[in-house]
């Protein structure tokens, strides 16, 4: 008998990870009903991205599984009707896009590659930036995409240290954690990259205090989620200069509002949510291979703890 | 006895170098006269640069090395008054450098990082790049510079091409040599990285002909040596199409002239010779050794092959 399996996300990734689910359900041998419109009673796995119009889960009386296809689920823990198991997406493109964003803008930011791009004035001025090994980094977030990046940093040459909730342990990497680590760890730091989970532990946590920390002049990118920076406290240290440019790839509103003082900030660089995207052929393997796992009875991969809240 | 070492090179260099040429001396146990002026005939090592005022090497009767203190030595080479054994710079600072330029510019290409930083007018328009792994770069050139950028792009996800004159061997690295390796190297890379060594064989490498076999759009990256690109091809590339984009670090004549059509271009970056500077500290250690082993009768590091070129 068929699996029905829902995919409710947004109706324009449809067409593009339908085929390619389909050819990673037949490679495992699984019979599968795809569909973005099934009776929820008949419901054995759903696909599920937060903006999707299912927000009750209660009539998914037969489902086992609910596998979100991003990395964030913030929007999800909290749903109180939601008591299937969650599982969050993790896969190489993920991660591996990030790596490339992330160490594409510190790049940039050590080299002030910025001067260049804007600077094509017939003006000769050599500007020779330090190595890398005297521009210490820290990365905030040392999950599957924080310690992916971290390594990705230590490995181009940047003295590393990462922070987490939990105390971490990550090859190359000075691993920080708790309240006190995180002061040791933005104290001097020069160039910040927050890919934390958003929590209500970690909302703001970039705020007037933790910003006043870094090297002055230090640069803040944030390739995570938008609501752990203080706006009106980051406006306030780039007027100072104690923050000496923001890159900005997600915010509390999106799209970022065009009056937003981000967009108009010359030391601000705001990118509209392009680090890391979900590619439909990883995500396909994960989604096909936790189906396989749950009809086999084994444990499902990137299972959300509810209790961490990701 | 004291050794007399002349340092000639560019005279703003040597506030920088002296102390930290006396410093790297003084722990090797070598006792060294060290000064920008000294009468030839009691010189024993000689401090250069290409920029130097001595260019008649005839003096220098008792000189038992002439270490440059650039890569490049393809201005000394042809020098035929210059008998003595000559080394050029391969340290640390400089490879380092070299490859966190490289790859932040190959990074800012693939990333199109431009749009971002050049369009900051309140539009919320994504730009999602493929991940690394389906980007081609070709790297030319696989010395010491070539070979540890190529590495750095493949530890990035990049598929890295490289290509040498003579048959090179590098971990994770498809390597090419000769003329037919020089065509399939080119063909359909989208990212092209110019590290050669100038010689008459590689002057004009990228012409109208080879600029005509990568991707259409591809990129062109030069933080090598100028000449081997043919300017005006690459200008009628550009005008096509066929070539997106260059980004030159070094050009025929430097400073490049305001007056020069890179400037302008809107599709090059011209950026003022930045991509690999000396480091004082590293290159030190380097000259120290080489005095140090020049004493001992030891092979000195780094020695020119004066029928190669380099």
């Amino acid at each position: 008998m068929s699996l029905n399996v829902l995919f409710t996300a947004r109706y324009e990734r449809w067409e593009t990870h339908a085929p390619i689910l389909r050819a990673e359900f037949e490679k495992r041998g699984l019979d599968v009903n795809l569909s973005t419109d099934l009776s929820p009673e008949i419901v054995d796995y759903i696909i599920y991205a937060p903006n999707s119009p299912v927000q009750d889960f209660t009539p998914y009386t037969r489902t086992k599984a609910v596998m979100n296809i991003w990395a964030g689920v913030e929007t999800v823990v909290g749903n109180t009707t939601l008591t299937q198991p969650l599982t969050r997406m993790i896969e190489h493109g993920l991660s591996q896009g990030m790596r490339e964003w992330v160490a594409g803008h510190v790049l940039r930011h050590h080299l002030s590659t910025d001067l260049d791009v804007l600077g094509q004035d017939g003006n000769w001025t050599p500007h020779i930036p330090p190595l890398a090994d005297q521009r210490p980094v820290t990365v905030l977030g040392l999950g599957e995409l924080g310690s992916t990046c971290a390594r990705t940093l230590a490995a181009l040459g940047f003295p590393v240290t990462g922070w987490s909730r939990t105390q971490k342990k990550v090859k190359g990497i000075i691993c920080l954690s708790g309240e006190n680590g995180l002061q040791t760890a933005l104290t001097d730091a020069q160039i910040i990259v927050l890919l934390l989970p958003l929590t209500p532990g970690t909302e703001n946590i970039l705020n007037a205090q933790t910003l006043a920390l870094p090297s002055k002049g230090a640069v803040v990118i944030n390739p995570g989620r938008g609501p752990l920076i203080d706006d009106d406290a980051l406006l306030a240290a780039l007027g100072s200069g104690q923050i000496g440019h923001a890159t900005l790839d997600v915010f509390r509103t999106e799209p970022l509002p065009p009056e937003h003082p981000y967009w108009a900030h010359p030391n601000v660089t705001v990118t509209p949510h392009v680090a890391a995207e979900t590619r439909a052929e990883t995500s396909a393997e994960v989604i096909a291979e936790n189906i396989r796992r749950g009809e086999a009875g084994e444990p499902f991969l990137y299972l959300v703890d509810r209790s961490q809240g990701y």
